[in-house]
């Protein structure tokens, strides 16, 4: 279980989390307390899609563990990452190859919890994400995750070239998602591997193209550029699927 | 080419133009002008992610059609709906088997488009959707359609059971995406065919179900229940795709 609940008290510190975006699961604001800076709280809520409870002065006396609520509890969850060798653990508690989603710079926080629901119901054994500019763990991604991160480890890393690099002296190889590359149906995919999405506009990054194994295209018929991220690494993965299933 | 663009002129008609969700590509506001409907617009513009150009008001004068523009002008698209028959056209123009998508009340703007995105790279010749309470096309579907609207078209139909039947005797039979279905590698499905995808929560309609000729799953090999309808119509999508390639 990567999933904890705490609880965060008093108006600037409920606002903060709300701003650095932390899943806030539910949220407790005092009946008929109307100020500016529960207003913001209400906002924010509202933007972040957060279920508001109004309830008396003598229920956040009883849920406070600080006595300072100010008017409003936030009961937060932490997301905690995993290590690359959690995941690598999980493959062989399975006894299966690994199947690992590493992700190089996806951005939007839907693409990326769609994408780790994918990773979990195609059975990969967990999904890398880069540490710098890319979406990490927020309530966005928790909710569009639909719980699979509460399955799914997810492992940051400084520097993606470098991880699949460790990785390939574990007998993985990696195949990088690009349209210039060979049609998938024409090549093998089972195997230890990890399957590489570069971001929503720039695909994957020169440097990390240049550690990939294979390079795999979805055949495009149509008349636009390319899939959204989420679902070519759907349609990605299941070709992987299909051939493990083989 | 089912777009055209029309400007709205006038604050109260360009409010309502948001709010009924029609696509807005671009706003332009008189230089300095800050009273209530302004902000109003100018709230409604950021929501839907609408660039606003401020201009000077003898520019506004200039692009006015009626002069009486109250310091905004809008430009709007239309994207008109198609007709079924439309869609087989499409089809027989290329002279190829049909392929349509038919989603069952889709409605989250963001899967519709996603998914018109992905019917256009497939290949599909059209999208039919009904006309009750799903997602139609609004500015948001534009957007993450990412321009596919502006090639694949897509109809809007009262029943689609009764649209299905139709369909059937023009040689087109149906497969319907659903947890408890045959795994879509051992179907066959290439030939004339229909995909159908449900609802977000509720998966297929009981009536449509009942009109479709295969039940084909997607194999699950994680702990949550479903994949993002979207991507689940991606990969269904990209299955037919394999199998029309063989």
């Amino acid at each position: 279980m990567r999933y904890e609940e705490f609880t965060i008290e008093g108006r600037n510190a409920v606002i903060e989390a709300f701003r650095s975006g932390k899943p806030i699961d539910k949220l407790f604001i005092q009946d008929g307390v109307q100020d500016g800076p529960i207003q913001t709280i209400k906002r924010e809520a509202k933007k972040h899609d957060t279920m508001i409870k109004f309830v008396s002065k003598e229920r956040l006396d009883q849920i406070s563990g600080t006595g300072k609520h100010q008017g409003v509890i936030a009961y937060a969850a932490a997301y905690e990452y995993a290590e690359v060798e959690d995941i690598l653990e999980a493959a062989r508690a399975k006894g299966e190859p690994p199947f690992i989603f590493l992700l190089d710079n996806i951005e939007d926080p839907h693409n990326l919890g769609a994408i780790i629901r994918t990773a979990n119901l195609a059975g990969a054994h967990g999904v890398i994400i880069p540490k710098n500019r890319a979406a990490g763990l927020t309530a966005v991604v928790a909710k569009t995750s639909a719980g699979a991160l509460n399955y799914t480890p997810v492992a940051r890393v400084t520097n993606l070239g470098k991880t699949m690099e460790e990785l390939k002296k574990e007998g993985l190889w990696f195949v990088c998602a690009d349209m210039d590359g060979t049609t998938m149906y024409q090549l093998d995919l089972k195997g230890p591997i990890g399957l590489v999405i570069g971001n929503e506009g720039e695909g994957v990054g020169r440097l990390v193209k240049e550690k990939c194994d294979l390079t795999a295209s979805i055949p495009m018929k149509g008349d636009i550029d390319s899939l959204n991220a989420s679902v070519a690494a759907g349609v990605l993965a299941y070709e992987i699927v299909r051939q493990r299933m083989l």
